[in-house]
């Protein structure tokens, strides 16, 4: 086995070529079989196979700084930087991350998760490498998805600049960002990449007069033009015109090919684009054919080419299935996605209802404004979006809608913890910063049922509001608790002594298996599904206050800007002297691992719940 | 005077074609005289009256809608809508906005202040039109600065696929977009602008035709290349690269050039930019020599063309004067801005500093990520910004700072109330959604000193740290209490019997003043300079809270998420019984007004909260 000479980083450099390409063969066996059992984003990483391999052979480790956009590809790169050991407990619970950690390796140097963020990153890191006078590379490799995205033309805006050398690779695997464009492109690819072309770079007169057959008479026109000489041939001229240089496309399954191109890259004085074409699960049929399938996948079964376990209905799925019967009952209903139709589940009304959906990109920003202007308009916009990401347009929200009170609503899948995602993908924060705008209204369901009843009740408010739910299955009991929904009351579910559970969205399952745990021991706990986080039901509290000794409250946000904190408020303001117990994420960045063992370690589990429980009120 | 022949919408559209160039003097002249009493957007607004004529003689309004990106050059559009009597009272308390409010007129169809909104918007209201099958204009105006925020970007990518119009007016005013080309440039421009390129438009072959000498030979280049066909001859060719269509660049003082190219733009199927060339304080010769003096003034000379008065010392100056010292003394302090290095105070900074010194455009987003970037290879990246600004990079802050827990230092200026530009510029959240975001700290210094022993703090601290300051003078007494900060550490000033004054940065002023008539009715308050609002000072807060029978908590941030709350928790937590009075801003949008007139009607001044403790405490 060559990866077995592969033990820490640039061990690389020291194969042979016929072994490199072994290698590539070895490292997609490696991913195939371990995230088979792991899980973990299959397809994307089997396309960057090559790409990692090249950039490695050109790169001196930890000198030299890549830093991988979204970084969910870089399970490559931690084979060659000596982290294949941690494949097995990969993305599980104290194991290794899925993503880029500067606390994991000093090869990783810019912790990733959330798109675009790669050129910003880079180019500082630039920067900081002129002001010091040192000399390594820096190489930020980009999908081209998140060449859409606002911050990464705000960083090739700014890095249009610089006359220092930047590599910036565009890793295009699936949107064509631009065409092939033949017998000239490839001229001019090889043309543009060798050492001749980088001398005469200065002057772009030159390199033209090396065009065959119209060269001449290009240069004529374009002497009277000075504008669009590079772009008449060039694939990649929007960059080209932003003055950053453009390369490709070149095949990113080529390492040889890469290998040279990136080599010269690295040479030119100022920002470069090196346009990268891959195949997303590259070399694993099933991946090749349905990356979305493979993208964050579970354990799957290498054979056959499916997952494990099939999967009971997600919140995502319940979303999708009352968005399609809305859609057919409203035509104001507009559904708006930022490149996320698949996981945010309007697959269904897309194809339903195609004029009235926009998939705008990965643009969050430019979503929520876009969704205030059809609002202003008398539609009904929604729009569906990880919570995570949901944190990229607080500006837009709080800017846009809020203050303008329009009524747009925002389906907020991924709230609270997503598990092997982890730290960068948690929605632990958006309570908070909902919360705080004014005019803003949120809800969390706590079954199946009750996201449906929300979606609908959202759609007859008048104004912004946002319903928020976790990723994965979906709750699934209490149907006969479907008492109707009524702005910023909660829902009492069972009526017990001294003790309330007043829990948010699905901190509500956890609530009655707290309840449970109680009924065991003889205790007739209040069980309370809080249904609004904003506004609170300060009546519902402020009786409850007076009927029970101890009332917990139950969320999967922060402390900070929760639930938990504003109803202590309430609580204490009307002389409440029972004890309080407030359950939420902790205010720290939270940890990968299953949502299931995450809450034990924060003791957000029922038994962790309870034992909180006897302590207070000293059962 | 023809001015007063306009009193509704649409009134223009009666006058005699010279009545329409000498409404554009007297316009002038009346924003002129206005602006000298009442103080506003004089260069801005000043560089868009033929502009916005043209806009109106081809606009049937309210039906056709006009979205002013940032809307603080809206006020042409306002006289021309029957607004023209509110510029008495522009911007003053209970007055008229100086931006676009909805609530104000029907012709204002988008409430704008926060830049790089108005394609998004636009881009709504095009769909919403398109799916309700109804015939109006959309037009966004934005000025050159705002294409470089990302949203923009993410608007334009989204917009390319639409096949039917939407006029995005480019008003350049300074920076050159791209350079005029000459002579192919301006036929090319007429050209494209006659109802016959409209209808070739959809074969671009055939237009190429058209171009005199070389039009034949690139076509058989080009059809070889199938790509930049558009870009040899035409300055807009990043935006055509994209798909939107270009005009321009035209006069955009020729109001007849810009009502021909308006209304041929207003026929193209698709998104067009019309590029208008225009001159910031045209027909004002101090405002044009001097377009920053005259962005956001107050009243002024019209003769002498200065302020009439000329302000003492700032935040922002001191904040100037600090960078400075510490610039030099420290080679790793490296400071940012996303276009605002007067505004912000960088301006000596990057006077001396060059090297280290980084203005990014309108790009707050990769303003906050280009730090993190720095910081990652030990520099001291300073980001001084508007808090409303802010805003649009929570996500950055969040994801990319306090993730990696990377010492970034945010200087935010205007927080708090702003004053005349209300709503959309008040720094009414930066406590709330900076303390929701773990590992960060948030300070607020007391007056002109400790403003300055922050900065050095922030620099020697590690980890994010933000400092948040007021727009206006800066607090300059007090001087002999400079007890050095520690991280956490409140500052007692004054102690007294059995009232806390609590107070948090730019609130001090108003708790001295409340100790101050407290006095004078012979009780002794204790006055503590909060100092941090996060990490709060437990330690201090508990111990008070055992001696003082009523805390107040100032704070010039809005309840929810501010001091005030996580205070309440804190006393409560430990048993207070006391008395607790929270002076902060409302969880509500606040109006335009004087700062001091503002604090009254919210209850936040001196006399106010006097008023408060008396009934109270009972006195």
């Amino acid at each position: 086995m060559v990866l077995d000479k592969i033990n820490q980083p640039n061990d690389i450099k020291k194969l042979e070529p016929e072994e490199v390409i072994q290698l590539s063969d070895e490292i997609r066996e490696f991913l195939i079989d371990k995230l088979s059992k792991t899980g973990g984003h299959i397809a994307s990483n089997l396309g960057v196979v090559e790409l990692t391999i090249a950039l490695h052979l050109i790169c001196d480790l930890p000198k030299d700084k890549i830093i991988w956009d979204v970084g969910h590809q870089s399970y490559t790169h931690k084979i060659l930087t000596g982290r294949k050991d941690g494949f097995d407990n990969l993305r599980q619970f104290g194991g290794m991350s899925g993503f880029p950690k500067r606390a994991e390796s000093d090869c990783d140097v810019f912790d990733t998760g959330h798109s675009t963020t790669s050129i910003s990153a880079g180019l500082g890191m630039v920067w900081a490498r002129e002001m010091r006078g040192e000399d390594y590379k820096v190489i930020s490799v980009i999908g081209d998805g998140s060449m859409t995205g606002g911050m990464s033309f705000e960083a090739l805006n700014n890095a249009s600049e610089l006359k220092k050398n930047f590599v910036i690779v565009l890793n295009d695997n699936e949107m064509s960002i631009s065409k092939n464009v033949g017998g000239v492109s490839e001229h001019l690819s090889k043309m543009r990449t060798s050492d001749n072309y980088m001398g005469l770079k200065e002057d772009v007169m030159h390199s033209l007069e090396k065009i065959p057959v119209y060269g001449d008479k290009i240069i004529t026109q374009i002497q009277k033009t000075k504008s669009g000489i590079k772009s008449l041939v060039i694939p990649g001229m929007m960059y080209e015109e932003m003055g950053i240089m453009y390369i490709g496309p070149i095949d990113g399954h080529d390492i040889n090919a890469m290998v040279k191109v990136f080599q010269e890259a690295s040479r030119y004085q100022g920002p470069v684009i090196v346009h990268v074409r891959t195949k997303k699960g590259k070399g694993f049929v099933p991946a090749e054919r349905h990356p979305s399938r493979f993208h964050g996948a579970g354990p799957f079964d290498v054979e056959k080419g499916l997952p494990l376990k099939s999967g009971k209905a997600s919140y995502t799925n319940i979303f999708s299935t009352v968005m399609r019967k809305m859609g057919d009952r409203d035509r104001d209903i507009v559904a708006i996605t930022a490149a996320m139709s698949d996981g945010v589940g309007l697959k269904r009304f897309s194809n339903m209802f195609p004029d009235r959906f926009f998939d705008v990109g990965i643009a969050e920003q430019h979503a929520v404004t876009f969704a205030a202007g059809l609002a202003t308009q008398g539609f009904k916009p929604i729009f569906a979006v990880y919570s995570s990401f949901l944190q990229r347009a607080y500006d837009q929200i709080m800017h846009d809608v809020c203050m303008q009170n329009l009524h747009v609503v925002f389906a907020i899948d991924r709230a609270g913890l997503v598990g092997a995602d982890g730290m960068t993908h948690h929605g632990a924060f958006d309570i908070s910063y909902l919360s705080q705008m004014p005019n803003m209204v949120v809800m969390a369901p706590k079954n199946k049922w009750e996201l449906s009843d929300m979606v609908k009740f959202a759609f007859n408010y008048d104004g912004p509001i946002a319903i928020r739910y976790p990723r994965g299955e979906a709750f699934s009991k209490y149907k006969e608790f479907r008492a109707p929904i009524e702005l910023g009351k909660s829902e009492e579910i069972f009526e017990g002594d001294d003790v309330l559970l007043y829990a948010l969205g699905s901190m509500y399952k956890n609530a009655i298996e707290v309840a449970k745990l109680m009924r065991k021991d003889g205790k007739q706990p209040t069980v309370c599904n809080a249904r609004f986080a904003k506004p609170l039901d300060e009546e519902y509290i402020v009786n409850a206050s007076k009927k029970h000794k101890c009332i917990v409250t139950l969320e999967d946000n922060v402390y900070t800007g929760g639930i938990g904190e504003r109803i202590n408020n309430i609580l204490y303001r009307h002389g409440y002297e029972g004890e309080i117990i407030n359950i939420s994420l902790p205010d720290e960045f939270v940890e990968h691992g299953s949502v299931e063992k995450l809450q034990e370690s924060l003791g957000m589990d029922p038994k962790s719940i309870y034992d909180k429980i006897k302590k207070s009120i000293g059962a």
